[in-house]
């Protein structure tokens, strides 16, 4: 990774339009594009172009004015800027409707990610195939994570449950968790959690009807 | 709803807080809390009291200095604000994995949200029952929106369809779109839409592990 990627300091929020940028400029190469401007991108992103060049200009000037952004070099910059250049094992827990559309999921391989293990604690769904793994009772966690080193985790389980698993996954060394139960988790400062919750997401827009 | 509400006008970054802040004091509720304070709620979601005390200013100070606040008359008020002391009628598109999780997720109810159609293309799900729901081909998308007057929408299609059909749903009257599909949507000024993808969510803390 360029050293001015390493020493320059990205505020959040940029980080967090980042992947956006990414998934935008991939499609556009997917249809065969090599060049675009920051003016195209905010079209399609609803966002100023003059915020996308501030944005990119913290990697250290991509881009030329007038000619535009080289689409692969700049998808390669930004996935090795958010570390998607690797493919990183994510452990998934829950194997309700949830957990099982996500383990069907099939977004996630080009994108820098890979469910490798799915836990759940009911009988029923403990040693049933799906995809490419076996589903695992929760007690198996602490120890396939800590073989595996797994540093990334999803959690699909009802919200009574969903403080406690992380705390578990916690314990065994995962740093970032993707919570789909309707709960704030408490965690540890070195602990990234994100969360994705469709009413909350409903509820902003209601607001405004 | 109280004038003091309609009249002001609230930054989005802070709508974007009151559905957590509303979970957290349903939860609360739940628990058979009475009152709470900016600093418990800050604790329990990771936000600074100061900026809790300042968000919730927005309504004309709730909570009085000391006493804390009241959570029930918070609940109610927020859900004032974010429209969801109603019930809003969503269209469901897409019968896949995803979609059919979402059909069967508890969590819209008693949030202010109700699924009462869903739609897919494919001819071997089209009329299959879900729920209380029977999926209905897309081809009848733009007749019951329209009859039903729906305003709220959920797209969980592939990507290649997802602008096709956003753009048959704002046709006939929808104004909130939460798109689950991985690619930004193209929409008028007066429509809304929220984003949901899992992978924009890892990617955004891969960049700090």
């Amino acid at each position: 990774m360029p050293s001015h990627i390493l020493s320059s300091n990205i505020p959040d929020i940029v980080i967090g339009r980042l992947p956006v940028y990414l998934r935008a400029l991939t499609r556009l190469a997917q249809e065969g594009r090599e060049v675009t401007s920051s003016h195209e991108l905010g079209q399609r992103l609803g966002i100023s172009s003059a915020q996308i060049r501030k944005d990119l200009s913290h990697f250290g000037g991509f881009g030329k004015q007038g000619t535009g952004y080289q689409i692969a070099y700049l998808v390669e910059q930004l996935k090795q800027v958010l570390k998607v250049d690797q493919e990183w094992d994510v452990a998934l827990v829950g194997a309700g409707d949830l957990g099982r559309a996500l383990a069907h999921y099939r977004g996630f391989g080009d994108r820098g990610f890979r469910i490798v293990s799915m836990f759940d604690n009911s009988p029923d769904k403990i040693g049933t195939e799906l995809e490419n793994f076996v589903i695992q009772p929760l007690d198996d966690l602490a120890k396939v994570i800590r073989e595996r080193n797994i540093k990334i985790a999803m959690i699909a389980v009802p919200a009574e449950s969903a403080q406690e698993v992380a705390d578990r996954l916690i314990e065994v060394g995962v740093k970032a968790i993707l919570n789909y139960a309707p709960i704030n988790l408490n965690v540890p400062a070195d602990v990234h959690v994100q969360y994705i919750d469709p009413v909350v997401h409903l509820q902003r827009m209601t607001y405004y009807l």
